[in-house]
């Protein structure tokens, strides 16, 4: 039922991220290697284990938590295999390949089973914390094994005051003559704040030092381990920090969602990552990762949701066609559906896949990636994860009444999907980082200029109008308030996103039309892409209006009115 | 945390039902009556079981299907209230009032406790089929204690092979000498099919006599108690029927989804209601209602989760706005998901009262009204029951990771509006009745006649502009092929709806304008309707290219290429 999305992957790669041209190692055959290996890997390991993730659960226990038979091996072989070290650096026991290439081997992780490949995200967040702001110490003793696996990484931002406000924060860090810190405080909705499948978690906390002023300035990183380290650097003693419980959550069972109590016993020891009050910066470098990770999970809730749609449309005998029984993937609704599923799920793969293409560049020392990537990042989060919604919706939809059953499986595709247009910054905190910081940070260029870069590449008339209209909008959003900005932030979010889609989907028509390859797999891109330009491009012209109506109609009336 | 809407609902009933034209007895005072005495009843009765219903649910055992705690009393309680009559005829029992008004009732009993106000929406389904197509006889001896809900009622149509192609199904009637018939046979996804609330269930059951032909026109439709009558009305032998299992669902879990065994021990009998043959047209009776009554879920859904979350955003305190903490309906995004959710909720609430009243009109034997209320139904029933679950899944979103935690109870929601796009003909069936019979049974005049109607008032120009691309595109679907019309249909009757609601909260604006009222209640509902109109309306526009693309763009690739 699970096929790694190998073609897909190879082609979106080599035509929107050019991969080749990131990395001399990136040959094609390295390439094809990789994407395979991990395709076998997850449809053997890991794909087994996804329903009972769902139906066993992570589950706390007095002495911890403790996941579902059989994930402890499956994240062992994992590590043994090499699977998450693809984009880390060779000096740190990685393989220095694009992360590109690490995030499509991530991508299948996650469709073979997406809430354990919450797990790596999180590490990867940690690891990216420490190669920006660690010190050399800090990176040699703790990135190579977090690199590999071996030890797996937390982000500790939210407490139970302090949801999307971080600056609201209370946990507390108090120096000691040592030099390291005493970390106090609770944090919630901590994934895999705990669990039974490393020898080690390194828990990278936002916290307050003494005297530090209120709200985000105040604010400073600390890593915390969940074991501290010997003098030969293996885990040792218990660093006072106890998971409290895990929430009972709608979906993505298999990852433990914590409440993590920090220093009940005053004896939870800390070290400061980056300057005293940088903690925002670094917290920011863990963040635009896992966004761009946790649009990767649209990509693949998406990619899991569509399969299981097909095999069971391609499958189901319902009425007639032509005078015969026939399968309902022969009814044209039916058929819409899915074709809507597979535009919309190689949609969300390429607008990923290309901001992760920019990282890699902007890591290269490319400043003008570096700012497109940083354009892309809430695109890439908000629109990946609101497509891995819509199309595991209509996976359900497909299965009808079968679909509302819990055996079926569909259902858990769309439980599971709920949660990312939510963590790592709600879909609405992207729309107001994209009119905010990144419309703003240059008087709108960096945007101006992939707009104009679309436009001279678009060819359907649908797409360059909807381009135009991007244009238009962002001209009037430069000009507005605040508040008017924000209230057209998500529609005008969403239309740019269908915008780039829409470009990176003609761009992979014109590829398709010129390659070589499998025939079905070359006919059902093109179709996908017609059916893109035809049909999803022009609703999301229909979003203009919205995305530059004024806030003076959302406050019309007051908030009491709300519940008259 | 519920408030029954009874300000809207009696503002709907008034200015787009114009209730009190349908029956001397609709005076506003009883309207009001009926309307605070169903909210009052509903929150002191159903509501406080609304989250057992959820976590606990009816639950299968040896001896039958057992409802939560209090169910049985609730459910008993509603009985003796005399809240399943309001609509029935008072010569059996009922009261005789609108069944819009009806309607208002379930809708606030469904608001309070979505899955257990599935319960009288089935008895409701068996009255109508007795009603219209029971003898005299059959009328006497069951309609009464239907009518009140002392028994109730289910539709048995699905089995495992045969889910929307109902004429696919193979259960058995055997003629009996006594005229009664011998039923075999197993029925699938029967929505209270056993429960211990009440003393009797009637169920209504197609299946096919002997040498009837296949398909749909050999289908008869047999009434089925669960235990038979004995000489003075009472229910006495058990008949044959036993509940096999119920299904482990997604949600809506206080409504037992059930497999029922008929005639295991050939001992289950029968009596024909209607002709032989006759049992599609039946089933239609049923459907019919049963879709209205759907579509009046989503409105429940979405009233209850626009609750929730208004409720939750006024209290969330997080951020800043003007230099002080800030609850978050101040913020710009939360506002317009809240304002969306509202004006949503208002026009699902329009849409499908106003097909309601049309029901009322014809059965006072009004034809152009009958016309007028079949053509609405697939609208209310499909685009009721999306903008549920659209609603829904904001309110998830409002709520932020809280509303991912099962405790909070907004993910409830989310899970119990997704069986309301698939059960009663899924959503791809109503587009396919909208676009088949609907539109071809006259040449299209009854939707052109609406779309004049519409026309003629519409003032705001977005507004026209969706009427007339509605027009345009029925012109285009009357010349089209039948694939042509079935590949548009959705998108069709997506954007036919919202003209509809469009135009319904256009009318409401000016009522509200005019009236006197809650100034709050009166400046909500004015702020709901511009933003209809400037958001919500221009979106639907979007939908015209893929209302008139054509079928071959669906078939451009064939069914193994998805796979591929």
């Amino acid at each position: 039922m699970f096929t790694p999305a190998t073609a897909e992957q190879k082609f979106v790669l080599d035509h929107i991220v050019r991969v080749a041209t990131l990395s001399d190692d990136a040959t094609p055959d390295m390439v094809e290697a990789v994407l395979e290996g991990a395709g076998a890997f997850a449809a053997g390991e890991w794909f087994p284990l996804e329903r009972s993730g769902d139906t066993v659960g992570a589950r706390w226990t007095e002495g911890g938590v403790v996941m579902p038979e059989g994930y402890a091996a499956a994240y062992r072989a994992y590590v043994d295999g090499g699977w998450g070290t693809i984009g880390s650096p060779v000096e740190f026991g990685g393989q220095g390949l694009p992360v590109s290439l690490a995030a499509a081997v991530l991508e299948t992780m996650g469709t073979a089973n997406m809430g354990f490949a919450l797990a790596p995200i999180l590490s990867v967040g940690a690891v990216e914390a420490l190669m920006h702001h660690g010190t050399p110490e800090q990176q040699a003793t703790w990135l190579p094994k977090l690199s590999t696996g071996e030890w797996t990484g937390t982000m500790n931002l939210t407490e139970p005051q302090a949801g999307s406000d971080v600056g609201a924060l209370k946990a507390k860090a108090e120096p000691r003559a040592d030099g390291t810190w005493s970390i106090s405080g609770t944090k919630i909705f901590i994934s895999f704040g705990d669990h039974d499948m490393a020898d080690n978690i390194v828990h990278l906390v936002l916290a307050r030092t003494p005297g530090a002023p209120a709200g985000t300035k105040g604010i400073s990183l600390f890593l915390v381990p969940k074991y501290r380290l010997n003098a030969d650097g293996t885990p040792g003693e218990f660093n006072d920090v106890r998971v409290v419980s895990i929430e009972h959550k709608m979906g993505l069972h298999a990852s433990p969602t914590c409440v993590l109590s920090f220093g009940d016993n005053g004896d939870c020891l800390g070290e400061l990552v980056g300057p005293e009050m940088g903690g925002m910066r670094a917290m920011f470098t863990m963040m635009n990762n896992a966004r761009l990770n946790v649009g990767l999970q649209g990509v693949q809730v998406a990619e899991r949701a569509t399969q299981r749609a097909v095999a069971y449309a391609r499958d189901r005998i319902q009425g007639v066609r032509a005078g015969a029984p026939a399968a309902i993937v022969e009814h044209p609704d039916v058929r819409r559906m899915l074709m809507r599923m597979k535009a919309q799920t190689m949609a969300a793969r390429a607008l990923v896949y290309l901001a992760f293409g920019e990282l890699d560049r902007a890591r290269a020392g490319d400043a003008a990636a570096e700012v497109r990537a940083g354009l892309l990042t809430p695109l890439a989060k908000a629109h990946g994860t609101d497509l891995g919604n819509e199309v595991a919706s209509l996976g359900v939809q497909v299965h009808g009444g079968m679909g509302y059953i819990e055996e079926t499986g569909a259902a858990q595709h769309f439980r599971d999907a709920r949660i990312t247009p939510i963590y790592e910054g709600t879909n609405g905190i992207q729309a107001a980082d994209l009119v905010g910081r990144k419309l703003s940070m240059d008087g709108g260029a960096a945007l101006l200029a992939l707009i104009a870069e679309m436009r001279g590449e678009a060819e359907d008339a649908g797409l360059i109008a909807l381009i135009d209209a991007c244009a238009e909008v962002v001209r009037h959003l430069l000009a507005a308030e605040a508040d008017d900005r924000l209230a057209g932030s998500y529609p005008f979010l969403t239309m740019l996103s269908v915008a780039v889609c829409g470009w990176l989907m003609e761009k992979q028509g014109r590829a398709a039309a010129a390659a070589e390859g499998d025939p079905a797999f070359l006919a059902m891109k093109q179709a996908a892409v017609r059916f893109y330009l035809a049909q999803i491009v022009p609703e999301a012209l229909g979003l203009k209006a919205a995305a530059t109506a004024s806030a003076a109609m959302l406050y019309a009336v007051g908030a009491e009115e709300f519940a008259a």
